[in-house]
């Protein structure tokens, strides 16, 4: 039997990153596609609670595609998992996002909260994007090397606190130079905001930014796609701080006033 | 000079549990509250990108309480620390949200992620969440621990990658046992949909769950809360797992194709 591979993403049931993916991962595997009906871009880890969700059949070129939810990425594997699917995929896919998520944007991609949800199903899964923004770049090259990556996580056990966060070059096939095992890097966004007048003169602000690379790092994400590797990180969420515990033991009391009040 | 500190949230700018904050901590500080304009539960890490931001003075009660943004918390945290302040604030504290973020609920909750970004900016910051979704809860007992927890901040350098994540039971002051350093626990929700028809006989969805508790560490931030300590977590984000790249490291390879093209 074919594995069974959910697919989902944050630009949106049409964009083409998912489309390619669907299209190449079909040639080992049985897919479904659940996926956002309008783009989440930097929803990052969000569920949809106050509102309920609609699931419609949606189409492309005249046939049936997948399922178009109202929600987030979070929301269409959630509702893929628990309620759509009739058995347990082998593997979650999301992307291909148009844009790089690396280094701490990681926290704000709706791409890789998809491969985060899928995780914590105990499912095999991984996040792929692209280091480009533009929805009209070729993604033949892109969608190949994440058949690539999918055929390889296909034949390993994952921990099951781990997935996958894939960023490939948006270059052409010829000059992408391999494929590496990267950590997190440490670049960052300096934000700031553009204020304009509305037509009323009344004020707005647009998010805007401008991104540093880390420079210290060897074996990163960013570096890696910068070189034209695609970076294949390893994410797992540690999030508390044991080493810095200590440093933080003169908070801790224990109430005693209560015998005297 | 007192210290100036900025307050978030993520229940929205006229929630009971923001308005205590800021009562409280005036009493210590100068404030500025820079909050959602609504409630924007389990947004995550989001951020507002393609629509622009708008930010309205806010009164409560006849007075000036602070700017309500049309975003989420890490929009407000960000245009506050951008654009608004005129200073760098000593702070930055997000809450009290209803409700409690503990273990891996942690990436889905906006209270948290005003604080990552607090500390993203190089600033100390302390999420506050109370262990009650009632919003007629009293608020005077979790508001004076939360005050407690800011002033022992004060007098403490944070290391700059990691910000305080602190839950308070929902209980009156005497049943409180005091204060607890915590590792972030493993309790999970076991989600479910609930199906059902709309008026005109189509399907929708309610998202639902189950909460599942971590049985096998003795001090973690829900159980902690549970035996009615506050739980204070020192959070910090290592998202690569170093543990395990060497299991993934048949997936490197370095092209060779393009030189026989």
């Amino acid at each position: 039997m074919k594995p069974l591979i959910l697919i989902s993403n944050d630009d949106g049931i049409n964009s083409p990153g998912i489309q390619y993916l669907a299209l190449k991962l079909k040639r080992i595997a049985e897919i479904i596609v659940v996926a956002p009906d309008r783009e989440q871009s930097a929803v990052g880890h969000s569920l949809t609670m106050n509102k309920p969700l609609r699931v419609i059949p949606f189409r492309k070129n005249g046939e049936f595609f997948g399922y178009a939810v109202n929600g987030t990425p979070a929301d269409c594997v959630k509702i893929a998992l628990t309620t759509l699917l009739d058995r347990k995929p082998d593997m979650v896919v999301s992307g291909i996002n148009h844009g790089q998520n690396t280094a701490i944007n990681i926290l704000y991609s709706g791409t890789v909260s998809a491969s985060t949800e899928g995780m914590l199903f105990g499912i095999k899964s991984i996040a792929f994007s692209v280091a480009s923004h533009n929805w009209e770049l070729e993604m033949e090259t892109a969608s190949d090397f994440a058949l690539e990556v999918v055929k390889k996580a296909l034949e390993i056990d994952f921990p099951s606190d781990t997935f996958l966060n894939v960023n490939i070059p948006a270059v052409d096939k010829k000059s992408i130079k391999g494929i590496k095992v990267t950590q997190v890097g440490s670049g960052y966004w300096k934000d700031f905001y553009v204020k304009r007048k509305d037509p009323f003169n009344r004020d707005y602000y647009w998010f805007s930014g401008e991104y540093y690379e880390s420079e210290n790092e060897i074996n990163n994400d960013d570096i890696a796609v910068k070189n034209n590797f695609v970076s294949v990180t390893p994410i797992k969420y540690q999030l508390t701080n044991f080493e810095e515990m200590k440093l933080f033991a003169g908070f801790e009391n224990e109430n005693k006033q209560d015998n005297t009040d």
